[in-house]
């Protein structure tokens, strides 16, 4: 038995959407349901997992009987989960799961967040800061500041440079200039992020990836057949943490728990990065996806930006990373974020994505973190 | 195999805790894994579920890899869900599930929520204004309203009075009374209840629970018995939702998930009403522990206050409900509550509950609902 995606939903993330998050929910509940080749009814849900980071990211909570309620199967049941920016990555672990074992024929995944919903960035990035180890929250330690220290103490033991980092940022924002669904597509240079201000110094205002808003679903099945002749199989999924404290880490120039979830999401599936096509990593920061390259096995420790310059991660490399533009132009509604991932995959290795499709993606990968690290979640799917 | 609890821990719940909410939560982490009778190994918690309601209650997120590197075992995986009010059952539905279904060994389960971190009781109350349904949450309605629609329907179908409300509030304190752990500890008669100012007429003041602070553990294991010689074992959990909306449904004056998941719960696990000897019932206002009588099958249709006039639900009697207090007297800290029933009731069944100990209890039921019924957890216990 083998769980596959049937399908899948995604609004264009937007730095300021004129809905509400239930609007944005309802589009998806709706869309995602539709996207069905083969159609599904209302009670072949039995199950739905909601993802969001925060209320005071839309204004709601307790939104699981909300979704169950727009299915219209009373019957069905629901949770909503959370870890950081990683809660769409668990909320596919827990539906993946909830399959598998039979707990559920097929599970409705929905992810959100509104974050326009504090007037400003400022207080958007308050609400981000609760995500830390709680001494980093006290201590008032914003997530781009952790990542400077990160990023300082990796440019210091690999000699990696601010135009490195910046290379990660044209790269995804020509890739979300193909996606209409992106939130900023708008082509920049690397002396336009050398330019941009500095937020916490050696990362800029173009290393971050964007406050935004968005929603996004896909549905996780037990008999993917029944619902197209085309799914995309989940071939594993894996969760692990690490300590969400940076200052608790051995050595902060890696991401232990990524290094560990690509490990073993590997070792379950009987695949290698050498059999991945295209994938969808977490740039919360330029740094992070330098670092991802090393942890998911695509460089070797220190040679991640090698591989960038060399082109193997761009649009028309070897290993194409985020052609979806990733989060810093797709966008980062938080708890969409992963559910998002999901979606890009499942319409790529369909080859449903037009402008962006990667020629014969036959499998795919995603890299969704929660905090610097503390949640990771890896996963890898095919056609 | 059955599954089972080996250990828990409460806090004692308080108006407002002198703690942070990140020192409630390692309080109780200590605190449940050093209950365990034969003692556990960081090593063999291999997953944690964390339940907690709101980052306005407490100014964290992220929580599951803080618990993860707390217990000290950095292979366990963790999530937080949220279902409202129901998010403590929601966890216990969570773990017995993983450990059935043999995806994990044992899970830690922490709820916590410091409702105090909300400087007023207004404010506090607009947090939690945020579970209803959207149309409700936009409207402005607080659950105090949304109750005294369905008190109000109630009273007008089944002749039920004030006073009736108000016994449930004065069967309740008077139970408080005998637990150290309960927020106010305060014997109250039906002319204070009935002298306290309308909240939203016919509920008042004291016809509420309490905004408090607290948290709670358990752990749920696959061997029981390796860990105790006296485990509580899970028979059975159900989670069922109706919409979150009142206005979406039928009939107001009954809680249907409720009276669905206690069927099920029942029909899963064997056994009925008449096999259980005590009750922890979420008492959020008055009228809907009068009205889960007649869910769970306590009481006919409209006989709720019947049988609590009659002493069936007193201490003393044959079906005693709410022997901690109940949410009216021990307290209200949204994401512990319902963790925090399944504590008391692991207690209760294994007589170590002093002076508030049902002689002879072997078997428990818990009914945590999250709203006003759009998420409910009903779960029956044995020793």
């Amino acid at each position: 038995m083998k769980v596959g995606i049937v399908g899948a939903y995604s609004v264009k993330y937007e730095l300021r959407s004129e809905k509400e998050a239930w609007e944005l929910i309802g589009e998806v509940v709706r869309g995602t349901l539709k996207s069905v080749d083969k159609g599904i009814s209302s009670k072949d849900i039995d199950f739905v997992v909601v993802s969001n980071f925060s209320d005071r990211f839309g204004g709601i909570l307790h939104t699981a009987p909300y979704v169950v309620s727009l299915v219209g199967n009373p019957s069905a049941r629901g949770l909503r989960v959370e870890n950081a920016c990683a809660s769409g990555g668990t909320a596919l672990y827990v539906a993946w799961n909830l399959v598998r074992t039979g707990l559920a024929e097929n599970v409705l995944v929905v992810g959100y967040e509104k974050m326009s919903y504090q007037p400003t960035s400022a207080e958007a990035n308050e609400v981000l800061m609760a995500a830390g180890h709680p001494d980093e929250v006290v201590l008032g330690a914003p997530f781009v500041s952790l990542y400077a220290l990160i990023a300082k103490s990796y440019m210091d033991k690999y000699g990696a440079t601010e135009e490195d980092l910046a290379l990660v940022a044209v790269k995804n924002h020509e890739n979300g200039l193909r996606n209409p669904l992106a939130a900023m597509r708008r082509k920049i240079t690397v002396e336009d992020v050398l330019k941009s201000p500095y937020i916490s110094w050696p990362l800029k205002l173009y290393d971050s990836s964007l406050i935004s808003d968005g929603a996004a679903g896909f549905i996780v099945s037990r008999e993917p057949r029944k619902f197209t002749d085309t799914p995309v199989y989940v071939e594993s999924v894996s969760l692990v943490h690490d300590t969400p404290g940076v200052f608790e880490r051995p050595d902060i120039t890696e991401l232990r728990a990524m290094k560990y979830a690509a490990e073993e999401v590997f070792r379950a599936s009987g695949l290698g990065i050498s059999d991945i096509d295209v994938l969808e990593i977490h740039d919360a920061f330029t740094i992070s996806e330098l670092i991802a390259y090393e942890m998911l096995g695509l460089a070797r420790r220190g040679e991640g930006a090698k591989i960038l310059r060399e082109g193997v991660t761009a649009f028309t490399g070897e290993k194409p990373v985020n052609p979806s533009g990733g989060l810093k132009s797709k966008g980062h509604p938080i708890g969409a974020t992963g559910v998002g991932m999901v979606v890009e995959l499942y319409w790529q290795l369909r080859g449903e994505t037009g402008d962006r499709q990667i020629k014969d993606a036959e499998r795919g990968l995603m890299e969704n973190h929660g905090g610097t690290g503390g949640t990771v979640v890896v996963a890898v799917f095919s056609r």
